[in-house]
């Protein structure tokens, strides 16, 4: 008997890829589609790479058009989740790809966000520790951002070897399709092909204290995060490039074997052979994350670099790895591991 | 039972697009692995985009390493299929993605290649009218070309209704991965980046008289085709813009109605709704084919344009749509319906 | 003394460029910058890539903030240009970017703009027949559209010498910096990177009359153009891939002698060497145009091709070009003829 | 009486900027042009964006090919420019774009490169405290790599103002034409686009004593660099993102001050307005640098970015810029400051 779903937001980039992979999952019935200012459209001419749902029409987001649906996707505008979430009731299974739910500090999100916390919901990055025990099961599900999927997967095995120091500088380049769709002047492809910029530098990005959350846990100390986002010219990715001081006694040896250790037994992500680092090419369109990590002896630095496709590990397949699991489905159900390259 | 698949050429492109398609593909459990050049080195140092066969090590091409599988693949450069053919025997599909016994001329081939002609096989485009017939049950398949592929099923539904007049003009242009992994000048990403150029122009491209030949045969008269292909800075995908002089009392409504007729029963080729253009990024690593036709009044013209993936439904992806009914499974199995987009 | 010069439309693409040429201009002073929505504003915010003219700041569009100049350029929506240019007076020269003053039949312009025909002042293409004549001293300048630039400077040697059928198909390929710089959806780098798709398909792209209206003119009897635009994922250029029926008596030689004739005494349009064909690479940024031509003896077709950066050449080059000629200064001067590449 | 210059390498992606920047230099005329696998071949074939110098003939690189001009030019493979320079003799100024003489301690050079070191010349960052001075005059100039010159402009006003602690982390992205034109797989359209991979990643890039030696110098103490770069999916352009430990008593106000104090008289260099971030858009084909600075005060960091050309700024931009320096031609002379773009 198959897991009826709707998507909230299917007109989005997020929506998108959610409804890619769904149409692909074994277990899954699409049901209600859902947009706001897309409504009434079909969905051919909003999403033209998906020639099977073509003929379905967007409704408008209510709760109503979500009821009856054994799993609802909201990938909607941040803060807007909330609402719509507290009308469905816990029939439904809830999987929110946006930010209000992932922090547990209310004051994170206060000074990051500037609107009172909704509260916390279980954390769909299932390779954390105890991650997977939090998600067994329950109705609702806050999907990691993108960045925090890359940077977490990068840095946690050298945090739970306690290998690193808790002080770390990341510095992340994403694919355009992380800015969504609304056409702004500054995403127009003339301006993003051909080009590198950074953004929101020196702190303010609303990914930081989330990336700061994910790695405090794991190193059961506060991890500072010197974060800086970049745009790159391409349409999905992100290469996340993160160091921090080496902690005393650590050889290069001993990383790997972290790292080996963290991830072996992983589904979807994968270290790769020493030598060989991670492109998001080989990622694209994929649930894969590739991880790969070094000892830099001169400046006596860890450097860890994973590569994820924003859209799929990042955002759709974060949230369909974590309804299976949720939902009692093998968690690699439906879930792409091979990229489109070249 | 799984048929066993073996793909000679599995360190280029299209051997790692049908390595893709064939890992995601529930009838096919994948065997030999061979190369040439890179024999000895792990797919994963070649391929890094799939994670699942990333220990697997390739094999010398050789008649041996390719016999005792039910499927061999071969993704090998123009001319070097017969010899490897021979030696296969008739218990084995043979499935030639190059383009030794695509022609049924010998003297085109002899013009176009300057070696003696190998012969001719039943030809993997399934949409062509009694290709289906052909391929079933065939020991042997040779894929269409990227080009002739989308030029075909963008014009056949107008030579089919004797709409158009047998002079075509074709300009299209392709995503670099259709000129190879072989590393050259002119391909490097600083030289196709931010660049279109021609290549091959006034009749000298070795897909023309391909396209001429399947377009004739459709017509029942020979067309003559004027071919140009151009490069475009993607790595995947090919627009195919196709206009012929209208035969007379061709109205957009007569247009519309034999294109319907042609493509409302395949399960990968999709005529838009009127008013909506294919784009090579709604078909990123699908097999889908989306076409759109128009009546150009004050030119006398139709104009049909088509998109497809070059190396999916191009090259691997026609493979194993071919590979399906030539074994009797079904004809959509494996194959991806929706594109990766944005 | 310098000639003044004021930049109606200054925010846009077109009018960065206009003001990147004229910045670089030994014989110009640039005055006042003029927008709407972003008067006010530094040009260092909106053009980042001028550091000379960063703190700059713009006007409302007024014909007072434009009087007082020597030469007056307007790069502004098309059917805004009339407005303003008639309160300019003849002691400026005006140059106008859009469409409004390009077509000599009014009958053309309504049909393809559905408004009031302007007017028609002196085509600033010089390389065609007659053209440096009607600009020299002239004090109006109507700038030719990026397209039908780069397909009469492809096509005219062949109708200037009789040697092709008036009945002309022209693909060209454009990048997105050719849709200005109003974000919409379909622009967004998510969108173009990686995608071909055609536009204004089946003969209502407004440049289709124009392009007919020179070669026309050249030929000494109507044309016909089937023209189809298509969008590059490129920031800039134009390649336009023209081809007609030869007229009988064609040889490669003739057509190689009609172009060396033609074209030899340019400044800025090339002939390539025989087998050498046009990039848009190389002529990033440049006022240069590439040409090269085939004669197809199977489909007994001319085959015509050039490239051109649209803003360049394609519109604030040609503008500038224009000036000079209608100053009296040399045509070349102020105008790069080495693209930018790689 | 115009300065004659050679060009040594002039088939390669260094050596076509110097030419496109000399070309139009007003006090330059080209001389001879070098290649060793092009010897013999049209310039046109090899460069076809330099139609003014299309004809000329590449000789073989020699001593006697070089001699007789007042400047040279070498852009070189590393190590090829010593043995080269050493016959030029002194009445010649040689600026060499390669490694070669960059480094000023012999252990470093060996330890990176494993070669004898050949010595060290006058340093072409005439932005560097004291630089201009050793230009003056001088016969010989290292032109700086292209990495460095990004780093070095981003970071030197915070410790040449002792703002921050000496432990720096750099990740920095370029463009492809960094790579060079040798053909590569990893260097393909088919493999950059769509792509960011890392590379030379844990102390080992050999631009990275070249930054330590920098910023040193500046600081007065040894500083050590954590560099990781990065290929980005476009032909030019370096973003260096650059952060260090604040020192005790840094507040954003005296940051700014800093890097306004250090960087308001440079004509290349741009602080951009508090808010502003470069891209590497703004300077496409320039010789213009933009650089910003932000405090993250929750992280205790300085974070700096600049954004180059690699080609112009980063090689024969700052070649020539130097050379202007050496021979007493006003410093700006034949170098854009503006960029290409969108």
């Amino acid at each position: 008997m198959a897991v009826r779903a709707a998507v909230a937001g299917a007109s989005g980039y997020a929506g998108g890829e959610i409804l890619r992979l769904l149409a692909g999952h074994p277990e899954v019935e699409i049901g209600a589609l859902t947009g706001n200012s897309n409504a009434g459209q079909r969905l051919g001419a909003l999403q033209p790479h998906l020639p099977p749902l073509a003929d379905r029409v967007l409704e408008v987001t209510t709760a109503e058009a979500l009821s009856g649906h054994d799993v609802v996707f909201l990938a909607l505008p941040h803060g807007q989740s909330a609402a719509v979430a507290e009308q469905l009731g816990d029939d439904a299974l809830v999987i929110d790809c946006g930010a209000d739910f992932r922090l547990g500090d209310p004051g994170d999100w206060e000074r990051f966000y500037g609107t009172p916390h909704a509260g916390t919901w279980p954390y769909g990055l299932p390779e954390l520790p105890g991650a997977r025990d939090a998600l067994t099961g329950s109705r609702r599900v806050a999907v990691p951002g993108c960045y925090p999927t890359a940077v977490t997967l990068a840095l946690f095995p050298a945090f739970a070897a306690s290998l690193a120091e808790p002080d770390v500088v990341v510095v992340a380049a994403t694919g355009t399709s992380g800015a969504g769709k609304a056409p702004k002047p500054h995403l127009l492809g003339s301006e993003v092909m051909g080009s590198m910029s950074p953004y929101g530098v020196g702190g303010v990005h609303r990914h930081t204290p989330e990336m700061a959350q994910n790695l405090s846990a794991v190193a059961g100390e506060p991890v500072t995060v010197s974060f800086t986002p970049t745009l790159a010219p391409m349409s999905r990715g992100i290469l996340a490039t993160c160091t921090a001081k080496a902690r005393p006694g650590l050889t290069a040896d001993r990383l790997r074997e972290a790292y080996d250790k963290a991830l072996a037994a992983e589904p979807f992500v994968h270290l790769l052979p020493e030598g060989q680092w991670p492109s998001t090419a080989a990622v694209y369109g994929s649930n894969s994350v590739l991880v790969q990590v070094a000892y830099d002896e001169a400046a006596n630095r860890v450097i860890a670099v994973s590569a994820i496709d924003n859209l799929t590990k990042g955002t759709a397949g974060g949230a369909v790895q974590s309804m299976n699991i949720a939902l009692g489905i093998p968690e690699e159900t439906g879930l792409p591991v091979t990229g489109v390259a070249p």
